[in-house]
């Protein structure tokens, strides 16, 4: 007789192993990287109301948690492997698990990884999955890398998943069409794990954006500091967007732009010298890509934060910038 | 101005990373594992009111969390490389914080590993531990390699954890002296890494003990099985008790030993000709072990489960077996 825990396991979640030695079921999962390779590994808690409104689709639900953290591999430049779920459930719902994992199967699919142990038990909604990618040693794409001179990119479009949440939230209105735009944005993000593997010995650094551009190119110039003190200078008209945030005011798309969240799309740098590389990247991986702006050497590594990131209009003004990163305590 | 996740993380957790090539503070960690090994990964998540209480002294639940992984890589023969964190806390508190910190890294550091990655949120009080060990191709312990004719053994003391369980429930009264010993095993589990290591080669089949002897033993049935159907003898008498048990009631003692739940013993099962090798090992852990049974032959793999595991006492009586595996959903 099968605790529920063991049976929940085994109805929506045990598939076949085929490409590791070890799968669901045992005390531990057996992976087998191949020599030379690191392991890139990564976790990510995703939590109701926080990360996720409770009306959101179980299936898109299941999406989300697996391309969150397929987002980090792509950041990496690693190339997915396998992936752990850790689940805690208010209390067994087959047709939540159903949908969730049917969205969690099919973008594993998609990138040729299968789900390799982890664990269930009664709980507040909680979904914590670790993925885990091969990358060869040396090539990861890191935060560090940045250096003066190199272009700043990013791929896809941004602000869109912010203004999905905003409309959920009731806080602005949106047309039909707008608004299953914007709800796709924020609720079936694309990691985009083929342009990080083609970026491999292109990009200077990558990361990927979770946090809002603001916040999270703030990471990159302080971990690249720490080589050279840098600063960042975005061309605000230069990011991307869809027709259904150009339909906003400029100040909603501005706070949209910079400081959204979770639109799990790259930003990343790289030498001026290498655009043809990033242009080639960006088609070998069918992925959008827009150069936004330049790091340039400070100063000083004690610079105020306020002065390492300057936006310019299309007449070359700075715009006072008040955008924060997108923080899941506070936001 | 690092937003308050960022800073979190990195007032408490981040700590530098000497053994592996890339910790804390990239979108991903990278793991270098030695050419011919498989990677062990376990995933284990930890719910208040569930997996603990809430008057868990901060310092004991660090201890845990990380305890209750490195039992499932202790399961598998596999040497602790390093684990990620994943965090759901209802409010920022740092002495919570610091206290929880410190017990992680105190066991971490008894085991030579470090906090490589991980994910801080706010929500419901949620830790999501996942470890990642080395065990050389094909000498990892699995559940599925269980014989007929196997002596079956676990380590230390069981039952303890499920008292501890009962006296702060109220459910029971003890001494002090047998509260604060019950607690401790309850809060502090000891990890049987070194055991597990020891036992590679030795053992046929293990798992850790973690929702009560009868269940997991179920599971150790349920993979060997596979092979050719088995069915397990147990000695009640020769389950490894405390003092502060054998002071309950014999119903009281069985509940706890059969079905306790977190226990984080290994229960394994070896060929009789390797007693002695079983009892080196041991002795080279500096971990008791009893044996408490012996695996047999069974008709068919659809013999009902309650005929599946028999218990008998002194007089080679067999004992009704009323006993569950302790199941979070329903404990």
């Amino acid at each position: 007789m099968p605790s529920g825990e063991f049976d929940l396991i085994a109805r929506y979640f045990t598939r076949p192993t085929r490409r590791q030695p070890l799968g669901v079921g045992d005390d531990c999962a057996l992976l087998a990287p191949q020599a030379g390779m690191h392991l890139a590994v990564s976790s990510d808690m995703l939590v109701e109301g926080r990360h996720f409104l409770s009306t959101v689709a179980p299936e898109h639900l299941g999406h989300k948690a697996l391309a969150v953290n397929l987002s980090d591999l792509a950041a990496c430049g690693a190339q997915p492997m396998a992936y752990t779920l850790a689940l805690a459930l208010p209390r067994m719902d087959a047709t939540f698990l159903a949908g969730f994992a049917q969205g969690l199967h099919r973008l594993a699919d998609e990138h040729g990884i299968e789900l390799v142990g982890g664990d269930t038990t009664a709980g507040p909604l909680n979904i914590c999955i670790t993925v885990f990618g091969e990358v060869p040693r040396g090539q990861a794409l890191l935060r560090s890398g940045a250096r003066a001179g190199d272009d700043i990119w990013v791929s896809g479009q941004l602000g869109d998943a912010r203004l999905g949440l905003e409309a959920l939230r009731g806080t602005v209105a949106l047309s039909k069409a707008d608004f299953i735009h914007a709800r796709k944005a924020l609720e079936c993000p694309t990691p985009r794990v083929a342009l990080g593997l083609a970026l491999r010995g292109v990009a200077s650094s990558a990361m990927d954006l979770s946090d809002g551009l603001v916040g999270d190119l703030r990471h990159i110039l302080a971990r690249s500091a720490s080589h050279a003190p840098i600063r960042a200078t975005l061309h605000i008209d230069a990011l991307p967007r869809s027709n259904a945030l150009r339909r906003q005011s400029r100040t909603r798309q501005h706070l949209c732009l910079m400081s959204g969240g979770d639109d799990y799309e790259l930003l990343f740098t790289a030498e001026p010298a290498k655009r043809a590389q990033v242009l080639a990247a960006a088609a070998q991986s069918d992925t959008p890509v827009s150069c936004i702006g330049r790091m340039e050497a400070a100063t000083t590594t004690t610079t105020p934060n306020e002065a390492l990131i300057r936006v310019l209009d299309a007449q070359g003004m700075t715009l006072s910038t008040p955008w924060t990163s997108f923080d899941h305590f506070t936001a």
